[in-house]
């Protein structure tokens, strides 16, 4: 972006299609399957004998990014990457986006090209098509909305309601790091407040400022389940923290579960910030949201095939309903797992 | 809706998983391709030898729609429709949509209530399955995003760029009524404004409020084109307005246009609220826009086939490039068109 403020270009300069144009540019399709990207009133797709997984989200200024510290391609990349998890948590594969946003005149055409830059990056990164959207003026805040279309074959689709009791609960990487980014970068955003001299002190922290900025969707274990020939019994993937996303599966399972505390996979950059802040690791891995990774259950058989996997981690166990979601904590007492996840709407 | 202020319930006070599960409840699957709606990750739809036709649109409290005078159950009438009629304008059927809203704590949970009570009978109208969406808060206005998913057989869709010269210009219904019931709730809210006890004065304008309020996509028009077996060689809904979407297909298809004032098709009530406000209801007509009728082209064999359907009228030719975009006046002097179609972004 231009560091001159004479060079930036207001959106009222532009027309609505003149800038759809320009924010669209050098978005080629990849796929066989778009036969028709931007430029009409819809866009056409063609899956022969697939099904079509279909998600979408809406993202607020405010309420799920703040722009003072959330560069404007980091989160043009983490709005496609969120989406793209949900298809992945499927056990989909994701093929095309759609962006909208509507925005106020404080935004510069510089600005959007760089969020549209960072949607670019993660299309071709997670290998999808941009086949169309929206934008619009908002009277205040910048909201963003993605629809993600994905594919699956027939019968390959893993829901979240479908786990059966005593099987492994399993995650993929670490859980907790997108949160305690998210905490540095909020008390160092006041820090800043407070003194605008002041130097935000970031170093030593950069996988959890990375989780936090830049989440990448685990398209890689959905490819190695394909690998190892192995199909979860239910699956969904960790936006809301460990514990909402525990309660969905066993709630439509119709099952409990016991997860130990000492298997919860953390960092320890994770677990530094969390000391530094006077905060439990535990309740950043259970309810601060934002991983991104998929929570999975598997037939027991799977063990021997899973154990020692370094990309997943097996946490628990199902239980029968009747014993309810607990956490066996370090201490061996059993505490009740509540969901306590991060609520856009409080 | 209660109008008593202390039944009404507070947004905070729900989840965004107990208010999801409200507002969605009651929309039952009617299609056999929504194999999996709402309730996990993403939806599953299932297409057998069809294409898939894809669309959103961003709307936007302020900038695309007033609460002053827009009831909220036909802002999600109309939320739906205006969606729905972009896939119709690609000669296709809608099957599945998604609705995403961010709103602010102002709104109660029976305000959303209304809202999706809108949603659901545009459902039931146009026959199409709630599938998926999102809820979040946001720091000001109400911004709703909807995905419509359609589907159409392999080689019927119409695009908008494949018009050829000396072809007829047709459109659906008439122009410019929606355009000019906005003129009148715009009118009446400054009155408003000025003396609280003033009551608006709407009566003999129900049709052009209708327009504007609960506008309907042109469903029977696709359908009639199968009973006609009529294919147009190019088609786009009207939604910023004629001249606008002129544009697009002459631009699109590398062609101009002759299109004759005397054939636009304005209705007595627009016409009778132009006068009233000084203003050309042709200008309306071709500016106006949210109209969402179908403007098509056809090969000129099909003149005897639909010179009398009453569902839709002749309005001009297709020309060579050269010759440019015209509009023949009633004085029969020719003017350039000019895209003045309504712009969100200024």
């Amino acid at each position: 972006m231009s560091q001159n403020n004479s060079k930036l270009t207001s959106l009222s300069d532009f027309g609505e299609f003149g800038l759809i144009e320009r924010l669209t540019k050098g978005f080629e399709p990849k796929h066989k399957s778009t036969v028709k990207g931007i430029g009409d009133d819809a866009a056409v797709l063609e899956f022969v004998d697939l099904q079509t997984i279909v998600t979408t989200d809406i993202l607020a200024e405010g309420v799920h990014f703040n722009l003072t510290y959330t560069p404007l391609k980091h989160l043009g990349y983490k709005a496609v990457a969120v989406n793209l998890s949900d298809i992945y948590a499927m056990n989909a594969t994701p093929k095309q986006i759609t962006v909208s946003i509507a925005v106020s005149n404080r935004f510069t055409v510089e600005a959007l090209d760089a969020f549209y830059e960072g949607i670019k990056k993660a299309c071709e990164v997670y290998h999808v098509d941009l086949v169309g959207g929206d934008t619009s003026s908002s009277v205040s805040g910048m909201v963003i909305s993605i629809t993600a279309i994905g594919t699956a074959e027939k019968g390959s689709v893993v829901y979240r309601n479908t786990a059966r009791e005593n099987q492994l609960i399993c995650v993929s990487g670490d859980l907790g790091a997108a949160y305690m980014g998210l905490q540095l970068l909020e008390r160092e955003k006041e820090l800043f407040k407070e003194d605008s001299k002041f130097q935000p002190k970031l170093e030593g922290f950069e996988y959890i400022l990375e989780r936090q900025l830049k989440p990448e969707p685990r398209a890689d274990i959905i490819r190695l389940f394909k690998e190892w020939r192995i199909v979860p019994t239910a699956m969904m993937d960790i936006s809301d923290g460990l514990s909402s996303e525990l309660l969905h599966i066993c709630k439509g399972s119709d099952i409990g579960c016991k997860v130990f505390e000492s298997k919860l996979p953390i960092e320890a950059q994770t677990k530094k910030m969390a000391k530094e802040m006077n905060m439990d690791p535990t309740i950043a891995a259970l309810n601060g949201g934002e991983d991104y990774e998929l929570l999975f259950t598997l037939p027991t058989a799977f063990f021997d095939a899973i154990k020692d996997k370094p990309e997943i981690r097996i946490i628990g166990q199902t239980t029968a309903k009747e014993q309810g979601m607990n956490l066996v904590a370090m201490d061996g007492t059993e505490v009740p797992i509540l969901a306590q996840g991060w609520n856009s709407l409080t």
